[in-house]
């Protein structure tokens, strides 16, 4: 087999025949990728080579010289792990070359990623986590039709397997509702899963069914028939209603022995099969492809940012955070690249505040925190500065979501209300006690806890500056205002609060602890013992000197959280001092118990984070 | 106003006046309990309270003074928010009595918490985290129908804001699909969320095609029509198909002052309002309630566990410890109490080997984890010991359901296999890199973590007896043996594989990075430098006195993890040596950057937790 000498690009003109060669290349490039790399989803791949080929010459309105071109079509792999034939798409596109193809896919390394990243300048988000694609492609699309007002359409490709994932109903609902009609997700529909059959198998009528009910637009295709296929994404395309592409496939499409056959999901054809793969495939091919460019004419410019007036707090006003960060959001709002996303809870959150004075950038997700972060992540690629929020208890329902946007090095700054016991009668399924945990996990976040509401607007402020994934964890009752309006926050510092040369402990408390340490640093100098107070409001980074300095000069700690102890407040601290070869007299108070209702105060002396038990505490490491 | 004398209890036969009696006192009591609270959903109690009366006096077989019998119906406020209701109805069996209601309701050290959890012997789940309650009646109806082969029926009564979330459609696609007709959910769609209209309304139209698209039977009716509602529990509960009844209603119903209003959603009625609103319903009443008991008949006891017969590898043999746990699971499904559930990964994670040995007790939820772990949870309902097993990347996805299962203090064992930067080319979106964070911070968790084959089974079949979730986390290599069968692994042990007198360092991993912990320990005694290894295979709870000792003995430690910094291995060991007021010298390796491809030694080195590494840190912090 030798490569036949290049041709004319295929594009939109170009006659189904060279479609259909053109998908024969794709799979023989899916093949032969996937065989050098020895892993891979080749049969995957060719089950939608047909669909992605009509796509890529026909419909999809991209600049591949100009990536960045705002007026660009999106193409996302739902379906991440066809990845071979994404590549192989690059390939005919001539922005990825026959030996990055052959010796760097899933190599160490290399840009070509078993799973698609966006490291690749024609990725916008990491995908492999199915269910994750299509709403990703649901919030780039609402992005261009309710922010930009720009004509690009977003195309998703995605597997049946990953259609029982309830997070692609969470996306298709949002996308019938918002009338999303510049999206069009594909369902390869390819009837084998990783583990034999899928649930609903060939059945596409079942599948449209549950699109319709859902207020998209549903077209069954054969997958394989090139002319059905344009046909459907020219009706797709046609900007009157969102649209899921229900095609018929068959995985492994084209190649005899492995066609529509149990055991080889995820599996790269042995060298021998490979190479009568091809043959039989037509062998190689050089095709390149110019498909339709994107509309012609610049985009209108952002409008320029208005004044960011902050809200300003009085020294002892009682505010809680959440209400300070709802203010601080609204009056961040004078900046056009930041967006609020509410998961029906805008109330509680205080992001109403924000949906008063810029209702045309607040986004209502209802009860669907999977695809809220979604449409942040969406919003993100184009250039948007997103904050979601719901309760921080909440926010674990989108960790998966939170985990892969850190892959795709997404910019957005998330909110967490209502954490710890502090949130009192609700009871435990509405109290944050894992999200410092949760949250500090995640790939190059940024952890912030304010303890009053000047260091909530100023934290709130800051995150709008911030590169990856930053997340403000704020609390549900009122205290008292701590610091002047001018104070400063930097992210990776700390304040202490109580200081002195004879200070035998150090009380680190963040949020609602910080106010029982100051308490109980009252009580302890009635009795004569001088206790240092250290705000920890950056809890990643941490202010690892401060830490080491308090612990140096007072020898005794006490750290207490309103969180559970594992990933918190006491592990970052602990871990700090431990690089510095620190160990003073500890005492790690933080939530062990399963907590019920009660009130703020109840609870918290019940966890053995109040005041009271911060005294003990004190007294026992301390030595007095 | 005083409360009327009692009355003969209402049950089956009772008149539908007499059942709207109870309505309305169901109504005053969820008014009177949150007044008296001062916090809850008395709106939300309103507009399901003729559901609720129609259920209970009619259709719902339930001993109330034997909660543990096999054979009653299971209630699931998926709403649990609609608490007050719950509570009141308690009253009205007679289980709850009315100072409990009126003085304990959200109180500290009651068991009438805000949301529901199994505090109380009515309740099976904890429930507030919407979405989930559904999920859950879906796994205790699953195990009635394809487990125990008891007639039991399971009612879950839905609020209409959580229908947007995708757990819902992933639980309605279980029903249908495995045809629960002992599945009933009745969605009170009372217009109103927590922040305005909800997403659907009042079109109920829209929720029945959805629910029929996903394979249930739709029947929607006015939730206050008393005999529609009547009618249209008989048919659900007749045994054809599971059922979802969409009930048409209005939040706050009865008391015109908020009935459908907007601001009303969470708040108790003022004391003012209260008392009008109690005078509107027709004042305080004192109607009990016995329904329908359960079917006569006691079920057939469950089989005699067989011998188990755990996998035996040779010391040496390179066995995926993924592998072992598949093996491992399959023998201990001689316990007729073991169920395994599946996410459409079984060939991955070796769970394929439990469903080949028993078919009967393994369920395939498809790419679905939360539902996976809501079915995990209904099976622990019934006394089921379920084991579910994805990657542990996948977990995430379900970490809120984790959340609440451990309020509910459920009893189950998770899995999750491929973790880390060695499952090498598929790239960063399959490798736990988060996991042991999200478990270690789970309530009463036990996080164990195998070195190889031996310990993986021996650590399998101990989470068939621990209490609360366990997680164990495997990986995806093969790797030599280490142990002998013999061998007893302890959960809060260790093993020291390599100990001297002179050692110098502690070399500490678990998982993958203990073999890496054992190549360095051999690379450096080759320079004559002596190293303890330690197989940190319990790491939570934590060998705590085996670290210190290491500690003290060798006063240097190198802790190597295959996962992020924050919230795993090396954090544990440092929270557990401050404890003990050590702070040797301490490297703590971790993967700190974004990984690509590769192969798991490119990977592992790259991340800065191969041999070479840590025999670099093991020189540095022994000062070698």
């Amino acid at each position: 087999m030798t490569a036949q000498a290049p041709t004319t690009p295929l594009g939109p003109g170009t006659d189904l025949d060279q479609v259909f060669e053109l998908a024969q290349q794709l799979r023989v490039d899916s093949v032969r990728a996937s065989t050098s790399a020895g892993s891979g989803h080749p049969t995957s791949s060719l089950s939608a080579a047909d669909l992605m080929a009509v796509l890529m010459t026909r419909h999809l309105r991209y600049d591949w010289e100009n990536p960045d071109d705002p007026r660009n079509d999106h193409l996302v792999f739902s379906k991440g792990h066809a990845s071979p034939l994404l590549y192989a798409m690059f390939r005919a596109a001539g922005v990825v070359g026959e030996e990055e193809l052959m010796t760097g896919y899933r190599r160490f390394g290399s840009r070509l990623q078993g799973h698609p990243t966006p490291v690749l300048p024609w990725v916008d988000v990491a995908t492999g986590s199915l269910g994750q694609g299509i709403a990703y492609a649901v919030g780039i699309a609402l992005a261009g039709r309710e922010l930009e007002a720009l004509p690009y359409r977003v195309w998703t490709l995605c597997g049946d397997s990953e259609m029982t994932e309830g997070s692609v109903w969470e996306a298709l609902d949002k996308a019938g509702r918002h009338r999303l009609a510049n999206f069009v997700a594909i369902v390869d529909v390819n009837r084998l899963g990783q583990n034999g059959p899928t649930e609903l198998g060939w059945d596409t009528e079942a599948y449209a069914r549950r699109v319709e009910a859902f207020g998209c637009r549903a077209i069954t295709v054969d997958g394989h028939d090139l002319k059905a296929v344009d046909e459907a994404l020219t009706v797709a395309a046609d900007g009157r209603a969102p649209t899921v592409v229900v095609a018929r496939t068959v995985k492994g499409r084209g190649v005899s022995e492995v066609a529509d056959q149990e055991g080889w999901h995820g599996k790269p054809l042995p060298a021998d099969l490979a190479d009568r793969a091809v043959a039989e495939l037509g062998g190689l091919r050089r095709l390149s492809v110019r498909g339709p460019r994107p509309p012609a004419g610049a985009p209108a410019p952002r409008p320029a940012a208005g004044p960011v007036e902050l809200p300003r707090y009085e020294a002892g006003e009682k505010v809680a955070t959440r209400a300070a960060f709802g203010k601080a959001l609204a009056a961040l709002g004078a900046r056009p690249e930041i967006v609020a996303l509410d998961a029906e809870v805008g109330n509680s959150t205080h992001v109403e505040d924000f949906r008063k004075a810029h209702p045309e950038r607040h986004f209502q997700t209802y009860i669907a925190e999977q695809q809220m972060i979604a449409t942040a992540v969406g919003m993100a690629v184009r250039g948007y500065h997103p904050y979601a929020t719901t309760f921080a208890a909440f926010l674990t329902r989108a960790h998966d979501f939170i985990r892969m946007a850190s892959i795709s090095r997404i910019t957005m700054a998330l909110c967490g209300t209502h954490c710890g016991v502090e949130i009192g009668a609700d009871g435990p399924s509405q109290m944050g006690l894992e999200d410092l945990a949760m949250m500090r996990a995640v790939h190059g976040s940024t952890v912030l806890y304010p303890g009053d509401a000047a260091c909530a607007v100023a934290l709130t402020a800051a995150m709008a500056d911030l590169s990856g994934i930053s997340y403000l964890r704020t609390t549900r009752g009122a205290y008292p205002v701590l610091y002047p309006p001018e104070e400063t926050f930097p992210v990776g510092g700390s304040k202490t609060l109580r200081r002195g040369d004879e200070d035998a402990v150090s009380l680190i408390g963040a949020g609602v602890t910080l106010h029982e340490c100051l308490a109980a640093a009252d009580e302890l100098a009635a009795d004569g013992i001088h206790a240092r107070v250290i705000d920890l409001y950056s809890v990643k980074p941490l202010d690892t000197e401060t830490l080491a300095q308090a612990a140096r000069e007072t020898g005794a700690l006490v750290v207490a959280e309103d969180h559970h102890p594992e990933g918190g407040l006491g592990e970052a601290v602990q871990s700090a001092l431990a690089t510095r070869g620190l160990a003073p007299a500890l005492a790690h108070l933080a939530v062990t118990r399963l907590p019920g209702s009660g009130t703020s105060a109840e609870l918290l002396d019940d966890a053995g984070i109040s005041r009271t038990h911060i005294v003990r505490a004190a007294r026992s490491v301390a030595g007095r």
